[in-house]
């Protein structure tokens, strides 16, 4: 990982790969350059999906391109990585998901046997998640311009009644929630990419977490889940941070209680990653109240996408804004925000 | 103009430029790969945005990508292009545009000067036409995966009331009106590419179209037109086409009656481009009752982006589904679909 922190955007003069990242030099593009131009409350509230009125609906809209290389990978391809990644901006924001654009960006000479792959997943992925691609683009560029295919997608969603999730709402006393094992979708994707021979092949864990969202909030009703995320780019480590930012808070978790795959551990000390820092696709965070979490994480484990789902950590008053682990061998270490670039290219 | 016919799909195995040019091939696209991965009721009937109904809110819905070649030219750039086009899709599916998304795809190494210039052109093209851009994500692809920015902006605007737009509904008899000149966001984009020395500088149309489309509703009320549609890629020619052919009636329309700028006229020879072919960003076709075609047409005239417009065709029930021009000589032609591939990166 690298954790040279590089200079300030002032100071720099070409976009890196690391303004990419979902790290420090994302958030750094976000508040130097389109937060003051495109300055309105609503993108102020820096979600991953916007919380709008339109008569009398709320709904939730959001946008998402994936660039993923490779395009096809254990447990997925770029297509219903497409649709679950929107589908799951709609679910952390506490919407339904319910209507999908798709922009198809190719490249001249893409293979239309792939292309009718992928498309054919992400309908596949959309019918599974109960979402329909309801408008569309393609746009083609010249051989070298692009790299196979780009796909954005944006989407629509219902807002659940009496549901107001945001990364500014955390309070001292309330639980990390986790849904699952960590850094899945990053190694699957790097193991693939350089040709990996893990002793155990590593998934994606790519998928739809609307259901589970859905479980959650029948469970523990519309005000008790403070703010939901999905750790992707930048792993749990960006997401418990950028809570933390937003809310003024401290964040402590456990090491004991994080699930990380031993094919994934293995991988990412092979590689020299933390998994913390690693993607991941069909994973959520929720910060409870503490008195419905035991409820919450209940529900949860009767799902299939949150078997593995436990309390991982506390929200607490002291060191606002940065997030500390407690290790298994009992210290304390601080879990900063990804500072450079560590995966390019794995959503 | 490439006017050789591309074999059917079936018969190749590669994406070609054309497959994005707005023509034969993108439809090609659309009717065999597309629509029947994404079967559904609001996609099948093609339109350039989907009606939806959430709760008691009609919205429209719309999604567009936009490579254009240079980045910046005459009478606008990139920016105000992706913010223009994605209004324009919502106006002309009869909806007051209110929301956008806007997806950065950044190729490494692309100077922020540039970006900072794009989105701060974004940003007034939105204020200028009363939108706000709620929602975004930022990915970078590495030096040579890219071509410096791709931006996706994805839009949603409330449905006016009683307003049904479709490209099927165009009956026999209904007017056909052109709300001003042809070809000059193509002829600007080409002469800046390829460095023309034009006598007289082209500068692209490209700007918002719904206070226009206001106007026609509120001369006309909300059943008098039938279809509009902003003739972007492919031109004039393929939007009357794809009308033509959706309606099941022929087109008819009058040379005289469309105004081509002498410099895009003079352009258009000598790169051999047929007008009503090349890409407007900022005008509309509509279709209305002939009854109500000449108060629209009165109301489109008071309107900055209207002053030359007028009723220049007819819906016929004669050869349906081709679109015919009669001549400033008296003859008639064929208007047939682009074929192959015209005018790449335009959009």
């Amino acid at each position: 990982m690298n954790l040279v922190c590089p200079a300030p955007l002032a100071t720099r003069d070409r976009v890196l790969l690391g303004h990419g990242s979902g790290g420090k030099l994302s958030a750094e593009l976000m508040r130097e350059i389109f937060l003051p131009a495109f300055s309105n409350p609503v993108l102020a509230q820096l979600e991953d999906q916007a919380s709008l009125e339109i008569g009398a609906a709320r709904l939730a809209f959001t946008t998402d391109s994936f660039i993923v290389k490779p395009l096809f990978f254990p447990g997925g391809d770029i297509g219903s990585l497409a649709v679950h990644g929107t589908v799951n901006d709609l679910a952390v924001g506490g919407a339904r998901p319910e209507f999908l654009s798709a922009a198809f960006l190719l490249e001249e000479g893409f293979p239309l046997a792939d292309l009718h792959r992928i498309v054919d997943s992400m309908a596949a992925a959309s019918r599974a998640a109960g979402v329909t691609i309801v408008t569309g683009d393609t746009k083609v560029v010249e051989r070298g311009s692009g790299d196979g295919v780009y796909i954005n997608t944006s989407g629509i969603g219902r807002l659940r009644d009496g549901v107001h999730l945001s990364a500014g709402a955390a309070c001292p006393g309330d639980a990390v929630i986790v849904s699952g094992s960590l850094g899945d979708h990053g190694i699957a994707i790097l193991s693939q990419r350089q040709g990996l021979e893990l002793e155990t092949a590593v998934t994606s864990d790519s998928a739809p977490l609307h259901t589970l969202a859905d479980a959650m909030f029948d469970a523990a009703g519309a005000t008790a889940i403070r703010c939901m995320r999905d750790p992707t780019r930048g792993g749990l480590a960006s997401t418990l941070n950028e809570i933390a930012g937003q809310s003024k808070v401290g964040i402590e978790i456990e090491e004991r209680r994080l699930v990380i795959h031993e094919a994934v551990r293995g991988a990412c000390e092979l590689l020299g990653l933390d998994p913390l820092y690693v993607a991941n696709e069909g994973k959520l965070a929720a910060i409870a109240d503490p008195a419905a979490a035991e409820a919450i994480v209940a529900a949860m484990r009767r799902h299939p996408l949150g078997r593995d789902a436990a309390v991982a950590g506390t929200v607490t008053s002291t060191h606002p804004g940065m997030v500390t682990m407690r290790t298994v061998f009992g210290t304390s270490r601080i879990v900063d925000m990804l500072a450079g670039d560590q995966l390019p290219r794995i959503c």
